[in-house]
């Protein structure tokens, strides 16, 4: 055994010679950022030797010669040898902590808000919860009226309120006989009624309470989670918390979570780091933020992708990236808050939205609520660009929906410069037409970092506005500016930030592969919008509205989306940002019983097109794998666009 | 601190300077019998100082000169102040196992037990337990079939079974996605249907299993534990187990358990004491002997006086025993045998029978279901003499019930001789009318140790038959015996063996005081009868039958019962012993989902009289308290046989 301290939180733990230093750090939940899990092409798992000699093989492209004199290595590629000290970057907090996620709070947000609530009392549902609190002035047992007190309180419940089968468990009745006597028999309990006389009562409390009745709604990100908590009688946000996804440190994407779960006891790291470092901590700063006991919170409502909900309940996930990808559940049974530890009462039912495929979940499920879509007489396209990309298509009487393998590349996964949308990251680019100097701006305005999705999106638009690539999304080589540069193998980079100019620690530039890389990714959404209008002989034309959800919304700019061909050549007004509608979609279930009705309706008549196997479906993504397609009749404005700009160009 | 051994188990433990040693042994799980539970009323905790000084006050009669001198010691009024070495008598396991209870598998029970079942079939139910399992082939999915794993079952359930509506819950899920791989998605269910199309599964085995669905019935007394595994398609008892209930450690009665589950955290100590150290062996013993593993036992229904209901469920039970006497429930929700850590199908439920009343309790449930009280014609009188006593009256029109104050006398509580029906008890007696010697039969034909509840009827029966005693229960000081003398407070007592004849300790003898005492509890029984058909304005004449149950059954003597007044004075061949009838009421409910429903039908209508309060029952309580009765018209057999003794006599 060996002893190894990481700085600088001054950890000091141990491991066996030969050890693989990324597990070591993961073991003692120690965070380095590895979004690829160990397949040595992101390069994020940098760390410094700063004491002691690892087992490194150093001819990697992600580590330059100064750096590795300096003692950087990549964690994921290293094996401890000897007692060490190392420096890891300080990512988690960050990451955890400062990441710009959409919740529900800010104007836009409140006016979707509206807009959603609007349209469940348009569409003649009630907006009402299918939790209740009811207090009880029950009468006092005597010699001739001695039946039990459980019985004594489904007589009253009978009796007053005409439910005639009333149920509980176990931790229920252990409460009751000291309870009652403490309360003199007035109590307020918290029931969930099905149907007209049946009810389940989850928590009791002593005297009228009443006026105290609260729900959590919850959307699970594969890299950020962010949840609200909410007054059930007025709907009102009394708190709400964000985070990163704690188990960014298994792996950025659902496919590298997939395989760290199928490994030694990885499925059950994974469901406690989402379950006790991310949601937990959430849930407990909400509580304390709004003056709420974790005990008062009987409703759950939680939206995820489909691989989150099944590692979230500690379900063995493989299978869904296994072909024919089949998941264990779409609509889960009734879990109690009780069974995952999850920071509320522990009789409260945790509602999972239902999800439709392996690779469309329960968080769009919650967009297509939330985004009304079910609802409307146009037609609707919904995209929501986060890990991966999903699609919906569809109105009142339709809905077909397919996923994308976009991969983690808008949130900045798998681009070297890449990084997600946190303090620091670069998140809008314009580049200057003859001078191809850029102006950005950043998160937090801090020093950058890296670019993050939109920035990316940004950033590759601008370089083909301006001639810095060709529709191929290769470099010109002929243009006379120290912005761009070739490496050893002949692979050309722009540097968007100078080291020198920011004093930052290196230059941030976006290389071919990078470029390449997002060019996959943004065919991926088009050619998956393309083929899900061709599997129901319909075009670009007939779509009245596209709504943008997701991680990446907030900041993106459509028009640069067109322009590199994410999204297809349409008019600007009909997109608009919807926010974070999964979370949205969580709190109108949580809200209103009938919307959840409703959404267990839709989400069970969704047609499911798996592009994999979709006919021509490889031949649209092939012919999308270019800046903004091979055929650029498709995108007339973006057209006229490169030709106005080739023509202002100086040179 | 200081240290003590106890001997002969060998077991060193640490404690305070101070403390009762009867807690501290309790504390480190080591058994010391004391069922007054310190009330210094038993003498039965005596234990031996064999090293060291303890703080007791040896002025109590329950020890003796010579056995201070040797370290004897009452534990519960001892308090340790030095490092000790304690020797314990080998109670627990003589208790625990060598008890004598009632299981099902006498020639008589077999009998009992088909008498059992045919009043359930003749009665027009079917013999057919509510749990039943389905051997699956269900369709392998395809990329064109790619529902969930869950919809898939849900679909064949439907599909092939006509269940519409199907429930799981978290952990059936979690098994999901490798069982149906690993069987190729040919599983059998084990599931509970509810109506027509609703079901809950509970169980999934990989391949057909379906000959394979055991359950377990379970007895919980106060004193003893009996269960039986049965295979609940052919009713037959695959194996079957017994022993103490642990619980006897820290009380023998209930209202002791009662006291000692309100201190510190005594309530903890009984629910682990019946589960973990009582039942779980138990059930350990039979799966091994049948050939049968926990997780495919998926049916559970258990019965227990109402004390031992709350208790086994960790529930509060201080208000059972304090006026108005309210038990927190009579049928208990939903229990998971997991909530427990009960050792069976994790996902099993827990059937506990209803109680009628803080006194009576799913027993006394369980044997009017047995006994065929409720399809009767004829009036039927049930009588459970086990701790307490319970009675039932009725036919199939009524049933009323009452539970009389008897305390432990019929398992050999509070009394000086008394002993549990284990090896060593005695549990016949005859005297010869005219030397005044006894023949008696020694359970396990051991060195006898002390008797059984069953002996001291027949010795007091015998004893005023003989004139040993008169109708008050004093003993005769006229006699001219050695086996009668009187100590220096002139308390007369009996020699019923002699330790030099034996090879005993100590001389085996019943006192006036034990006399007393057994007066009261036979009292309690007769007046409660006696009351109970007051209430109906009936008199003992309209009695057709008597069924006599509990752990004192079979080897109690009707007509000695008779003699003393434990019983009315009726025709012998109205009497009939049934056993375990609270082990076979679990055995019905489990084998037919018909008894079960008609059970909760009459347990709901079932009569309850609370005697403290009843008028006149203080006067027929205090009429009983003779040999047989004050008024000797109501029992003109015995006044016969007494005659017929005096008579005969010599002298």
């Amino acid at each position: 055994m060996i002893n190894i301290k990481f700085q600088p939180m001054d950890i000091n733990v141990r491991a066996g010679v030969g050890e693989n230093l990324l597990e070591v750090a993961r073991r003692n939940g120690i965070f380095i950022d590895a979004p690829c899990n160990g397949g040595l092409s992101c390069g994020k798992c940098k760390v410094r030797i700063i004491r002691g000699v690892v087992d490194f093989n150093g001819n990697n492209h992600h580590i330059k010669d100064g750096e590795l004199k300096a003692g950087y290595v990549l964690a994921c590629n290293t094996k401890v040898i000897e007692d060490l000290v190392i420096e890891v970057p300080s990512g988690e907090s960050s990451y955890m902590n400062g990441m710009k996620i959409e919740d529900l709070s800010g104007p836009r947000d409140q006016k979707i808000f509206q807009r959603a609530r609007d349209q469940v009392l348009n569409n003649g549902m009630k907006f009402c919860s299918y939790i209740k609190k009811d207090y009880l002035e029950i009468d006092l047992p005597t010699l001739d009226d001695n039946i039990s007190d459980w019985d004594r309180i489904k007589r009253h419940l009978r009796n007053q309120l005409g439910y005639s089968m009333v149920f509980c468990r176990l931790p229920m009745l252990r409460k009751i006989p000291s309870l009652l006597r403490e309360s003199e028999f007035k109590i307020t309990i918290t029931h969930i009624p099905r149907g007209d006389n049946r009810t389940t009562i989850i928590n009791m409390e002593i005297g009228d309470t009443t006026n105290r009745l609260y729900g959590v709604a919850l959307d699970i990100g594969t890299t950020s989670v962010a949840a609200c908590l909410v007054d059930l009688y007025e709907g009102k946000l009394l708190a709400k918390a964000s985070s990163g996804n704690a188990q960014m440190k298994y792996g950025a994407d659902v496919i590298h979570r997939i395989i760290y779960a199928t490994k030694n006891n990885g499925l059950e790291k994974l469901t406690h780091a989402i379950i006790h470092e991310t949601i937990n901590p959430l849930l407990k700063k909400m509580y304390q933020d709004a003056g709420v006991d974790k005990n008062e919170v009987t409703a759950f409502v939680a939206a995820g992708n489909t691989t989150m909900s099944h590692l979230l309940l500690g379900i063995y996930p493989d299978y869904l990236r296994r072909e024919p990808y089949i998941p264990t559940f779409s609509g889960a049974p009734f879990i109690k808050a009780s069974e995952l530890e999850l920071e509320a009462n522990p009789e409260t039912f945790l509602y999972i939205l239902p999800s439709i495929a392996s690779y469309v979940g329960g968080d769009i499920t919650a967009g297509v609520l939330a985004s009304g879509i079910w609802a409307s007489e146009e037609n609707i396209l919904l995209i929501d660009l986060g890990t991966n990309g999903e699609i919906v298509f569809g109105n009142k009487d339709f809905l077909v929906t397919c996923a994308c393998s976009a991969g983690p590349a808008f949130e900045g996964g798998e681009i070297s410069c890449g990084m997600r949308a946190a303090g620091g990251a670069i998140e809008r680019i314009e580049i200057d037409n003859n001078s191809y100097i850029p102006k950005f701006t950043i998160i937090h305005n801090e020093k950058p970092k890296g670019i993050c999705g939109s920035g990316i999106i940004d950033l590759i638009a601008e370089m083909l506005k301006t001639g810095l690539v060709d529709r191929r999304g290769k470099i010109n080589r002929d243009l006379n500016t120290d912005r761009i540069r070739f490496d050893e193998y002949n692979i050309g980079e722009y540097v968007v930030a100078f080291k020198d100019e920011w004093g930052i620690e290196e230059d941030i530039t976006i290389t071919e592969i990078d470029i390449d890389n997002f060019i996959k990714a943004k065919a991926a959404v088009y050619s998956g919008i393309a083929t899900l209008l061709d599997s129901l002989g319909m075009d670009f034309d007939m779509i009245n509205k596209i709504y943008i959800a997701g991680g990446i919304g907030s900041s993106l700019s459509i028009d640069k989306a067109i322009e590199i061909g994410l999204f297809p050549d349409i008019e600007f007004d009909k997109f608009m940002h919807i926010g974070n509608s999964s979370l949205m979609g969580c709190y109108l279930t949580l809200m209103s019983e009938d919307a959840r009705r409703k959404m267990e309706e839709f989400s069970k008549e969704m047609t499911y097109i798996e592009l994999s196997v979709y006919p021509g479906y490889m031949d649209e993504f092939i012919s999308a794998c270019f800046l903004p397609h091979t055929d650029i009749n498709r995108f007339p404005t973006v057209e006229k666009i490169l030709e106005e700009y080739s023509t202002n160009r100086a040179i």
